[in-house]
């Protein structure tokens, strides 16, 4: 019902030269982590790095809700939600990713050294508890940012944005956003859903 | 009155180690960043990477109380308020900082260029105006973190974290955590507040 409004040339400008820059090999597997706040940060860090879609596992409560934080990245970045740890972690081995989980184990290591130019899924755990001994026997790697503090962890949207802004660096001098890395399809589907939601 | 508590060997070793990676020449500066959890984000990362003594203005409001999110680091970071932005800036300036402002102007450089093993201070601006024109004409540089999403900018804890791990990095690597860099007077004077609090 009703007319699709049209797309003003610099709105669709902007639009475009995003997608280009969007990433469909880099992205992250949230695991229960529930505060709006945080949930709403880490999705807008997305958006800023160019990740084209977002992982979700909530199996202890529901997805958040965004807060304002979010500023409306939630338009930007697809989310996909799972059932569960298992289905989605296989998913994105299936499709070629290296999952990563955020977590300090006796062979974790620097969250430096990872080649993050590669297809790569970084896992972040729950406000509380911290990534499940499921998901740390699931994935490739446990990668780990250096703390010199007290306080024994970061806060989970703050060590999302450290991580990936290693891999936009990584990305960068790789020159992956000076072109589009999105197939025909899902650019073509994507341009349209977001000239005309 | 009454007596102070012994202090186990343990803790007054972890306390120690902390304290020989504390970085007096690195600092914060926020500006009317008001939201608990932003406020609460950036001392507990000011925490993990060394930050001895963080700095506030707040001539719009009061200081920010700390949220759950700031897990004790409060304790571990001295909070140093200005009653005003001029002085803050003179007195940081006067203590040999180079200050950079996180703002997105024409001749603001990438977050990258600066070398942060000198004595540097980031200014973060508020939520929702950013840093002042008055802070942007006061500073030194003005520095940004490349985004290509959507949203025009990144949440201020997640723009503390994505800086101050960059300063982290290249401290780490000039050996600025290996032996403590703190006067002794001030080195024994924290080291007694902190284990007779
Ligand atoms: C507050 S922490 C969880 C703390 C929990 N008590 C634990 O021991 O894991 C929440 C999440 O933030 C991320 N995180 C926190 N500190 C980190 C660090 N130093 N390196 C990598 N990820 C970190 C991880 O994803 C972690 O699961
Ligand atoms: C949400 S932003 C303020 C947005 C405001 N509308 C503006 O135009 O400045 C709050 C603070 O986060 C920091 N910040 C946000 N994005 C940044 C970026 N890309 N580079 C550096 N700092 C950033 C800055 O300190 C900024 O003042």
């Amino acid at each position: 019902m009703g007319e699709t409004k049209p797309v003003l040339p610099r709105r669709y400008h902007r639009l475009r030269e995003v997608l280009n820059r969007r990433q469909k090999d880099l992205t992250v597997l949230l695991e229960d982590v529930h505060k709006p706040h945080n949930f709403s940060a880490i999705i807008r860090t997305c958006d800023a790095v160019g990740v084209f879609a977002a992982h979700g596992v909530y199996q202890h409560g529901d997805v958040p809700a965004f807060s304002e934080t979010a500023k409306g990245s939630q338009k930007w970045v697809n989310i996909q939600t799972h059932s569960d740890l298992k289905t989605a972690v296989n998913d994105l081995k299936n499709q070629g990713f290296t999952l990563y989980a955020t977590h300090l184990s006796e062979n974790a290591i620097d969250y430096r050294t990872p080649d993050y130019t590669q297809p790569s899924c970084i896992l972040f755990g729950a406000e509380k508890w911290g990534v499940s001994e499921e998901a740390v026997n699931l994935v490739d790697y446990n990668i780990y940012i250096p703390m010199f503090g007290m306080v024994e962890s970061l806060n989970v949207s703050v060590a999302a944005a450290v991580i990936l802004f290693e891999a936009q660096r990584q990305r960068l001098a790789a020159g992956y956003y000076e072109q589009s890395r999105l197939d025909p399809e899902t650019y073509h589907r994507t341009l349209f859903r977001w000239a005309y939601p």
